[in-house]
Order: structure tokens, then C-alpha cells, then sequence
């Protein structure tokens, strides 16, 4: 467990040697101490809510504002669905170990390609204590010791919470670092020696200061600006649903959709009713010039729009030629993570789903399902929109690297 | 094609643009531009030949050493050899496309996780001119734009070379960078939103430059310091056998041994036997003082030899009074490439390649196999001896990303 009196370069030290242990810790001492944090947090849940207090009293005092403040509170329903949250990840099955390739050379070498932890994670994060939780619980399931760095604002919280589960967790493999400013963030991302990942939970700023400083490998879990393109061939009775859905059902997360193409031939039998279903349940359309003209009173949609992640029950919409015109604007304004399309053709479905460039691409399906727990890897820990190593969902085999194991009968090269 | 007139962001935004293309090609386009690119290869051998005595020339008038020099000269055979090479990469299977994972969920969604590839890969790399044409064949296949940055001392090879190959792909799919300095690799190295992947291949002095400056993801491809370790349990024929082999064969490369572990209570009955074979070879052995008080004559190591990386014709030699301190060295000094343990204890087998934490790990063979042609991946562009995305070989198969295509009927989120 972190205190103040380590530095970070002694914390991520420790970290190292625990995910040593950590990485032959069987699947039933895991899931114990997974269980004693899920049993600790519930027993201690008066402790939690109390420091938890303090950190909601320096934000009023601080004129934190009420969003922040809401996603900072804890309150009993929130450390149960916490501990519920562990057990789940206690439930999942353990990745370290699984065989993901296996076969037998001409010379007789068996090789088998084998899952194993990554070794040390640092988790940057802001707001919501219960990350805290959830990274430490995914962290140690996949074998992973690792390193918390939270926003000050939730510095008792994380503090305490950080302190609990790594009472039940091998000394060194979870710690809370604790201190103000980006000196420690920046000493953290720098770690190469004993730090094998850094994964960011944050808003652009936070993205651009690893990006300038991150020597140790950063896997970016972005928000998305995700489309839904309604092709000249949907049934537009699925594709009403798909786009509403897509909107409506929890606009503030990151792959709900943020613009609504459609094809022109489909546009004035589709638009309208898509809208005012649309505004019946709140959301503020903005639309390009011919859907302007099908939709009265809809707003005009400035350059900027195709460009926002909105998060908010705000929609652009535009008309588009063709399929082409479609995949270009995707191209063109989406961030890789979750696209669409509803379209009948064979073709078309095909076409989109291979030009897209994106972590997850649709065919007739909301793109609310790229979710770790919606793809069937349980939870997550983020979800990266960059190519490397883990592309959407980061469930726990994300968590993990391969090693190549050989096992010969004494062969040499020749 | 890259011309001294485009900047590195211009040349990368048009590799960009054409890995939308190469993405899409069928493997019958990819492999008829690799077989043209090899036919022009041997046509134009004149030609290259002509480019190369440019910079084999200033490289005398500058100094350059004759170990540069060699791997900067080019005659026929090494052309036909590059030309060979290309045409194996031709067969090879092509990775795009290919279904790595694919289920169904409850509600009926169907996912696939399919390799594509990752898009723009530069290659930063040193000397030797036939890497230009190796990673620009490996990436042509795999789908990948790449943009190449070789060495000042091969500016006018690697300008040709590349020049041949991009002739016979797609506009922007092959460019090479021209210009000295650092500030071309620094420019290139941070192109953010039109560089997917770094691939150094070159020395620490390279590795730092990149450390320090790079903002696209890099995939350090870096030399070994590999151990054998000869297990108390160990046939002493095989161990003789395996660790000549691991040392001798080709003492040059990342996956030849550097040290020599070996069981106290073996060392009496292996080490003067093998110390004798080593030194015929030519081996400077250089040991602990229980290796040295073994075989009369060692030379003592000092504290450095335990991290060096000779890539050459020295061997440290150390002799451990356990599993567990063979694995301590092991885990202190390695450097995450290959290790190999010589043992007939199935516990300690498997307590070895749980504990050691590199890309592979051998039980009873060489270290000398770990490489794509050995393990069946056909030509590699380097072997990763980091953790994320790649360890271990990097083929055709790591070049590549991957996506989640989903099929549904209409189906939305709840």
C-alpha cells in the first residue's frame, strides 16, 4: 500500500516485485482476496462514507460544481454496487494461462502461446472513486499489480478505498499515489523500468499531458464520436429504432451516436419521423442543409458539429449522396470506435465493415453493444480506440500479455 | 514515392490515404506488386549497384569503419537475396482478413474479431539497405503503408530501393524520408494522426532518441541478453549440446546466449568439459568465482558482464546453488528475449517458464530459434522484447490489428 512517505519511483518498485508474485498467484487466491476487498468494503462503508465527506466538503469549497460533486459522492447503494462489482469480477473466468495458440514444428519444438499478466499498470483516472475499485479488482484478477493515481478532488476517498483493497491484496500490488500536481503524473509515465502500461480514465487534457510526457506505453480509452448511416436500402422501421436508440437510450457514454447520416433516396420518408421521435424525447437536432429542408425548425449544423462528441441528447444529422459519401464522412469525422450502418444490400453491409476504420463496425445493430460486459468479456476497464494491442473493449485478457513457452528434446539450430 | 520536395507530414498524409486503398487490395494485387518489385529488383541491378558505390564512397572518405562498410555494401548476390525475399513474403499467407475470434451472443449479435492491417507503420533503421526493401514487402502484405527512414550513410540505396518498390505499389503505399538530422525522425515520430506504428531497428542511441521524442506508439524490437541455465537435473550431453549451440552458431545475433547458468551440484562434472568445446570454438569465457576455481584460466567477470550483451564470441559463466537463484539472475539481468533451461524435472520445467518473465522461454532447446522463420511466421521486421501488442517475432501477423465486425437483426440496447 502507498503512503506519502514513498516516492513514486519506490511505489512502482514495490509494484514490480509484487506482480512477480502476483503472476503465479492461482485462480482461487485471487478470487479469496477479491472477496475479502467485496466483504471489507460493505463491513467499512461507514469509514468509506466519512472520508468520502471530506473530499465533497473541500469541493463545495472549491466550487466544484454540481456534476463533479454528484460523480464524486458516494453513498451506501453506491459501495454495495461496488462490492457487487468485485464478486463479479471474482465470478469471471482467469485469463492468465490460456492457451491462445498452440502447434508442433517440422523439428519437434511444441510452442504454445500463453496469456500472462502484463506485470504493472498505472491507472490515471479522474472524478468517480469507484474506479478505484474497479481497476484494482481487474488489475489483480489478470495477475496485475497496480498503480492508482486519481484526481486530487477524491484524494480521501481513493485514499481509503485503495487502502482497503490492497490490505487484502500481496503487499506492493495495489497502491494508491497520493500528492498533488502533474509532477507525480509525470514521474509516474516515466516509470519504464518497473511500469508496463498506462491506462488514462480522462478528458482531453489529461491525453494531451501523457502524449507529451508518457515514456511507459499508454493504451488512450477515448470517448467516440460514433454514426449511424441509414442506407437506401434499411428498413427504416429497424433503422428508427437503431438510431433512437443509439441516441436516446444513455447519451453520455462513448459509444452512444452522435451524428445520423442518411441516404438521400430514403431521406424525406425517413427524416421526419425519426425527428419528431426524436425531439418527443428531448434531443436537440442539427442538421445540414437538405436535412434543414425535410425537418422545419430543425437547427443548421456548423462545421464544428460533425467533429462533437456531445454526450448529451444533442444530434447532428446530415443527408449524404451514397454509401461512398457515407464511408468518407465516417472517415473523415469519427474517432475509431463505434460505427454503424442499416442497410438491406448485402454489398453495402460488406463494404462498410471493411473501409470503416473503426474498433467496432455494425450491421444492423445499435452501437450501444461495444461494452466489455455486452461482448461477453465481463467488465472493463476502458475502451480503447488506438490499433495497438487492445482495440475496443479493455476486458482482463487485455490486461494481459503472451509469453512463447518451447518445450524441446534437446533441439539446436543448424 | 517520397521526393525531397514533400515534408514528412505531407509524405505521411499521403501514406495515410493510401493505406484506405491497401487495406481493401485482395492478395492477388498485393502479391503481383511483390513480384514485380522483385523482378525490378534484378533487372535494375546495375543501377542499385551504381547508387551504392555513392554511398560506399563517401562512406570512405568519411571514415566509416569496414564493419560498416560490409553491411553497407551491395553486390549481385545480395540483390538476388533481397529479390528471393520479397518473392517469400509473395507466398506467404496474406494475415488480412483472418477470423482470430468469433461467437455469438444471447441476443443473437454475431461478433467477429478479424485482422486488418494497422495502417501507416514507419520504419526507422540503420545501416544495412536491405531493410528497406524487407519492411516494404512485409508491410505491402500486410496491408500497411509504410514510410521508411534508413541512415544517412545509405541515403542513396535506400533512396533507390525504395524508389523501385514504390513503382509497383499504390501512390504513397512505399515512401522513404530524405534529409539528415534528427529533425526528420523527431517530425516523424510524432505525426500522431497519420502515423500508426514506429518500428526502430537500431541501436540504444536510437532507443533514446525515440524514448524521448515519440508520440505515435513504438514497438522496440531491441537485442537480448539470454540465458542457459544447466538444471541440477540436467542430461549434461544435451546441456553441452544446447549451450554450444546457443553461443556459437551464430554469436551475432539477439538470440544468441550471453550466460551461462549452471547447478552447483553439476558444475564439477559440466563445466570444465564445456569450458574446453567453448574455448576450441574460440569463446572468451569469463566467470563467477566458483566457475573460475572449476576451470583453470577463466577469466574473472566483473559486476558489468552480467548485463552485457556481447554479440560476440564472450560468454559470462556463473554458477547458481539453485532453481530459484538461476531465475533470480534470470529475472535481474535478462532483458525479456529468450531463455532457456536444460532440465529432466518436469517442476522445475514448468517453474522456470512460469516465472521467467520473457518473450520465450525454452525447456530443453537452443535460445537460437526464437524467429519468425523458425516459429512458422515466415519473415519478421524484428523480434519485441517489450510486452504490449507484439513480443517475441514480428511477423506479418503482428503488423496487423484487428476489428470487431457485428452482425444483428435490429437489435438494440436495453
Amino acid at each position: 500500500m502507498a503512503t506519502t512517505t514513498q516516492s513514486v519511483a519506490e511505489v512502482c518498485a514495490a509494484a514490480k516485485l509484487a506482480s512477480r508474485l502476483l503472476a503465479t498467484l492461482d485462480t482461487q487466491a485471487k478470487n479469496a482476496a477479491l472477496a475479502a476487498i467485496a466483504d471489507a468494503l460493505e463491513a467499512r462503508t461507514g469509514e468509506i462514507l466519512e472520508a468520502n465527506l471530506l473530499d465533497l466538503e473541500a469541493g463545495r469549497e472549491s466550487d466544484l460544481g454540481d456534476a463533479l460533486l454528484d460523480r464524486l459522492a458516494l453513498d451506501e447503494r453506491r459501495i454495495a454496487a461496488m462490492a457487487a462489482g468485485v464478486r463479479q469480477i471474482a465470478a469471471l473466468p482467469d485469463p492468465v494461462g490460456e492457451v491462445i495458440e498452440g502447434f508442433r514444428r517440422p523439428n519437434g519444438l511444441e510452442i504454445r502461446k500463453v496469456l500472462v499478466p502484463l506485470g504493472v499498470i498505472a491507472v490515471v483516472y479522474e472524478a468517480r472513486p469507484n474506479v478505484t475499485i474497479d481497476a484494482a479488482a481487474l488489475c489483480l484478477k489478470s495477475g496485475n499489480a497496480v498503480v492508482l493515481r486519481g484526481s486530487s478532488s477524491a484524494a480521501n476517498s481513493n485514499e481509503l478505498l485503495g487502502r482497503i483493497a490492497a490490505e487484502h491484496a500481496p503487499a506492493g500490488a495495489i497502491s494508491v499515489l497520493q500528492g498533488a500536481g502533474r509532477e507525480v503524473l509525470t514521474e509516474l509515465v516515466t516509470q519504464t523500468a518497473n511500469v508496463d502500461l498506462v491506462i488514462p480514465r480522462g478528458g482531453e487534457g489529461l491525453k494531451a499531458a501523457l502524449m507529451e510526457h508518457a515514456t511507459v506505453p499508454v493504451i488512450y480509452a477515448a470517448s467516440g464520436n460514433c454514426h449511424v448511416y441509414v442506407d437506401s436500402s434499411a428498413d427504416l422501421e429497424m433503422a428508427s429504432e437503431i438510431a433512437y436508440n443509439a441516441k436516446v437510450q444513455r447519451p453520455g457514454v462513448c459509444n452512444a451516436a452522435e451524428t445520423l447520416l442518411v441516404h438521400r433516396d430514403v431521406a424525406a420518408a425517413f427524416l421526419p419521423r425519426i425527428a419528431s421521435e426524436l425531439q418527443a424525447a428531448g434531443v436537440e437536432l442539427r442538421g445540414d442543409d437538405l436535412a434543414c429542408q425535410l425537418v422545419p425548425g430543425m437547427a443548421p449544423a456548423s462545421a464544428a458539429d460533425w467533429d462533437t462528441e456531445y454526450l448529451s441528447l444533442t444530434l447532428a444529422v446530415g443527408v449524404v449522396g451514397s454509401l461512398e459519401e457515407a464511408i468518407a464522412h465516417v472517415q473523415a469525422h469519427g474517432t475509431g470506435h463505434s460505427e454503424a450502418i442499416v442497410t438491406r444490400e448485402r454489398d453495402a453491409a460488406r463494404r462498410f465493415q471493411r473501409e470503416v476504420d473503426a474498433a467496432c463496425v455494425y450491421v444492423n445493430a445499435s452501437t450501444r453493444f461495444t461494452d466489455g460486459g455486452e461482448f461477453g468479456m465481463g467488465a472493463e476497464i476502458g475502451n480503447s480506440t488506438q490499433k495497438l494491442h487492445a482495440r475496443g473493449p479493455i476486458g482482463l485478457r487485455e490486461l494481459c500479455a503472451f509469453k512463447y513457452l518451447i518445450e524441446g528434446d534437446g533441439q539446436v539450430r543448424s
